[in-house]
């Protein structure tokens, strides 16, 4: 683990689910666990297990981290900031929203107007700042060092990481301790917070996009490093480069990295609407598509706990 | 209480539970309850719990009440017959394909090609039965009387309402008693089962869309009778009439039946799937939309449960 990067640790997960749900459980959710045999998903293992964290508030499991980011910090004045053209930017919103501060999006030029006009209508302010999302962030961070203002990272933030990680804590008091979970990665502030949060208990396997590999390209040549970003799940994992400290937590728990095509990606957004009725965005339907492609092969006996993370879709994408 | 009209009880609600998911456990699901403060829905109570029964297989709760209608009696070689063009017929189409009998669906000609060739891809064999649904029933049933088919009623068999009021011991078992339940009504089957399953223990509120009042006009006229039925919730509550057994039931257990606007309900439909990205169709947003209309005013103290019942729906009708 480089000396540098900020750890996370269980007891951060611990402190982190106290103080996002003591201090302002009315604005979070236990979101639910719906367990299913394999037969009923047509796969050959014990249990699935679908922990349906896109009925976060915000539409996504981001909400859990910037919330602790901001609870654990004195908001200045100048509110919070953020760079995000995606779940992370509303995730911001909507928590300043509900704290009552000031927040600054910085989206990335291809941050579609329909996005844009959803953030302005949580009542943040919205600024282009740049083509991609690095000239964003720089742009943020250049508006940070003026104003003051809390900068809260997409994923790369222990407090961030740890509330994310909260999740781990909640599958477990509702659900018990599955044989395996599967999470999909773009920054890995997600997974990292799972595994920071089950450390040894449980086996946490990654999977991206073959269009986006940031985890994936990063084992192979043994540290992050940018990769180009493409593909139906680039809205939301997007990120070029995975986050510092999901690399040092990933590293230590994480042993398995696969990726998944974006065929397999859409084939089991399409199923969780036919078959269950949940419309989520393609990177909460990789831990399906994994299975039903055979990406991971569970053992028959295996319980395995998938992360339903995000629905911020237009349910049109679904007819 | 009519003479003629079979009773439901309580105790054939806790029957059918044990047949329903002891003998046939896998196809079924205990649909998962989330529980949020008023204040994080913008209501003056204290809870609102959400029964989210559109997660059911077949994507509505009819597939409790059909399921135990088919494994209550023996299944002929000419397999089972039901006339609708909803949730009933689909929740048919798919027990009759997990159980392996043959299945026979009496559609009305507005029944839409789309979801005539739902029915037909889960392996019924779909016939346009007539102009409206008491045609179509009367075809199915002239049917019945030449095959000896299994019939199954879309709502007014007691098998049928004690399915479905399986709902209504999952709720105690899952989340506890509430101070209220909140329904929306078509035919009656789900209310009746229901008030079969909670006797006096819970008050079982009793919506209608404005345009669809079957049991409204009943209670006004004291006696079932029919109505005409339009609006944006006829698909899935276009019942005309009441039917005998939910009369009977809600007669004696129901003290409030109520309106609400199409407006409000499509306001809620919105609301839904915008702050909590559940996608469901009208019928299930009629709950939100009393309280959020205040056309059901609960008590600052009360929990109250909704019923989120279906989600039937093209997507896109959500963007």
């Amino acid at each position: 683990m480089s000396n540098s990067t900020p750890q996370v640790l269980r007891e951060d997960v611990v402190a982190a689910q106290s103080r996002i749900f003591d201090q302002f459980g009315p604005f979070l959710r236990r979101t639910p666990v719906i367990k299913l045999t394999g037969q009923a998903v047509g796969l050959n293992c014990a249990e699935i297990w679908f922990k349906l964290e896109h009925l976060q508030v915000s539409g996504s499991f981001k909400a859990r981290g910037i919330l602790n980011r901001m609870l654990s910090n004195t908001i200045p004045d100048s509110g919070v900031i953020i760079a995000s053209g995606g779940n992370a930017g509303i995730a911001c919103a909507q928590a300043a929203k509900a704290l009552g501060v000031i927040c600054e999006v910085y989206v990335p030029e291809l941050c579609p107007p329909a996005k844009q006009r959803k953030l302005a209508a949580l009542g943040a302010k919205v600024v282009v700042g740049g083509a991609f999302y690095p000239q964003a962030l720089r742009a943020c961070i250049a508006r940070r060092d003026a104003t003051g203002a809390l900068l809260v990272h997409a994923y790369d933030q222990p407090e961030v990481v740890a509330g994310a990680g909260t999740l781990a804590l909640e599958i477990e008091d509702q659900a018990g301790i599955p044989d395996s979970v599967l999470v999909s990665v773009g920054g890995g502030g997600l997974i990292a917070g799972l595994v920071a949060g089950f450390e040894a208990r449980v086996p946490v396997v990654a999977l991206e996009p073959e269009l986006a590999p940031t985890l994936y390209q990063a084992r192979l040549q043994g540290q992050p490093t940018d990769v180009e970003v493409a593909g139906i799940a680039a809205d939301s994992l997007g990120a070029r480069r995975i986050g510092d400290i999901a690399w040092d937590l990933t590293q230590k728990w994480v042993h398995t990295s696969l990726l998944v095509s974006d065929e397999a990606i859409r084939t089991a957004q399409l199923w969780l609407w036919r078959e269950m009725k949940l419309a989520v965005e393609p990177a909460a339907a990789l831990p399906l598509a994994a299975l039903q492609c055979g990406a991971y092969v569970p053992r028959p006996d295996e319980k395995t706990c998938l992360i339903v993370c995000g629905a911020n879709i237009d349910p049109s994408s679904l007819s």
